[in-house]
């Protein structure tokens, strides 16, 4: 009796007391119901891995599922579990792949669905890691930046949102324990640098980072430096479009969270991602490197 | 001599300066660059027409393709033209149907990809038309909402970014020619309504649209409810997560633009979306026949 209610109270809850009036809860955009069974499909999930695009995601599946075998039980090739088009999700073994598509709008649909799948699976002692790819500032392309805190355009380690039309203000603090855990992967034989610094989130890729190559832009380039070495002199080592709203959500919920990109280019000498595809999927690789070497020494303890 | 300089005054061009400086600027999230044919490829654009969901968007590429044979050149199954997988893009004729994802970041990027396709195709005379899903104020399920104006969640007919770490608000009109064309296209023997009303515009599917059935929400039901009947009151008719950003972005650079949703719930009602899927798959074609008619009308002129 002990261990058991011992057990149940590390069960992952998530915070909003409202959930226990539901007859049923339909996660509409993944595509999955609080009447599955949900313990029995995801109760052994530890490691929710997610980055933008659905392909990226599934070569990272790909690859931990050939990382995995003969740790755990997962020889099957990875295949879509959403039922939905919105989103794409694999499992292998302990490990959940998911794409959250651009921005954090599109980001915070999937969490809040991704937590209440958690929630009703019972899992316990779950992290979050988002692997994604980033503008670097003053990082050499292909370089991978742990983020150290997330911030908004103005630099404050802030996520605001509108809740019934006020805003609300969370704060944007990641796991310094799986920071430094990440940090250490790096190995000699790397070709590429695994950095801190803090990464700056916005929410569009052209007028709000700065580019000077949108449909739109009243700035000069003069403007947009100013701007990157501001970004640069508050310790920011990348941008891209996730990461406040990701820290805020986790920390809010009590998930340990960390993010982990890729810097695809160095901002302050362009704006245009024109790097061969192959070079680019070379880069994308990076990051999803150091996470598997994390995952793999968690599981070997 | 005098014709030719009157036909280029008329090609759409986006009113960011800096591009005439590039040497080639690749549009990275759609797959295309500015050094491909794209006046011989999209040149004949009239129409661009998108929404959230890539398959829905195929649904209506494929819906318009069997409205639009006999009327122009049509004959094959359209196929996703993006070498990337971030959108999906068709062409039909004159139509092009682009996803946005989910969101005004996601969508954002994708506006700015295309105004710049449009801009180096040398097009002329296009609208842009946004058929999206969304949940609705007061009206029953299956009710085409045409948006009169965007607001936020504040209800404000404004949408604001932050450049450069300033905020910049930009206004949100429609064009008021479109709306009136697309409420004409109801048919007497359709199943459902089209109306015309406000459109709420929100960053979150969850806390921002005040649901109860996130994984965070620490308001009661009477604050939901207390702010829904604000949206009401305002003449809000509808709530999705693009509006605003889509609007103003069509204001400033020139194109008319309509947007058109159908409403899957009245939100006044409950926060669930548990239509089943054939209901709803059949829902999210009412808008589509409206603007298929608005397209078929403009072409036969």
């Amino acid at each position: 009796m002990m261990e058991n209610s011992e057990n149940k109270e590390k069960h992952f809850k998530v915070p909003n007391k409202h959930l226990t009036k539901l007859h049923e809860d339909v996660l509409y955009h993944i595509g999955f119901s609080s009447k599955d069974d949900l313990p029995k499909l995801f109760g052994d999930v530890k490691f929710v891995c997610m980055g933008g695009s659905a392909k990226r995601m599934f070569v990272f599946a790909k690859f931990m599922q050939e990382q995995l075998i003969g740790i755990v039980d997962c020889k099957d090739e990875p295949k879509d579990i959403c039922s939905t088009d919105r989103y794409s999700m694999y499992k292998v073994g302990p490990v959940l792949a998911v794409n959250h598509g651009i921005g954090m709008p599109s980001l915070s649909i999937l969490l809040h669905e991704v937590m209440k799948l958690l929630h009703y699976a019972k899992c316990s002692d779950v992290v979050m890691v988002r692997i994604g790819t980033s503008g670097g500032i003053g990082v050499k392309p292909g370089t991978v930046v742990v983020t150290e805190t997330a911030v908004n355009e103005m630099f404050e380690p802030k996520y605001h949102l509108a809740v019934l039309g006020k805003i609300k203000s969370r704060n944007t603090p990641l796991c310094k324990d799986m920071l430094e855990t990440l940090l250490s992967c790096k190995q000699e034989t790397d070709s590429f640098d695994v950095v801190k610094g803090k990464t700056l989130s916005t929410s569009d890729f052209y007028e709000n980072q700065g580019r000077l190559d949108g449909a739109l832009c009243d700035y000069t380039e003069e403007d947009k430096m100013e701007y990157l070495r501001e970004a640069e002199k508050h310790g920011v080592k990348n941008i891209e479009m996730e990461s406040t709203c990701f820290a805020a959500m986790c920390d809010t919920v009590g998930i340990p969270a960390a993010i982990v990109c890729v810097a695809l280019l160095n901002r302050l000498e362009g704006d245009q991602v024109s790097t061969p595809p192959s070079e680019l999927k070379q880069m994308e690789m990076h990051p999803q490197q150091i996470v598997s070497r994390y995952i793999k020494q968690k599981l070997s303890k």
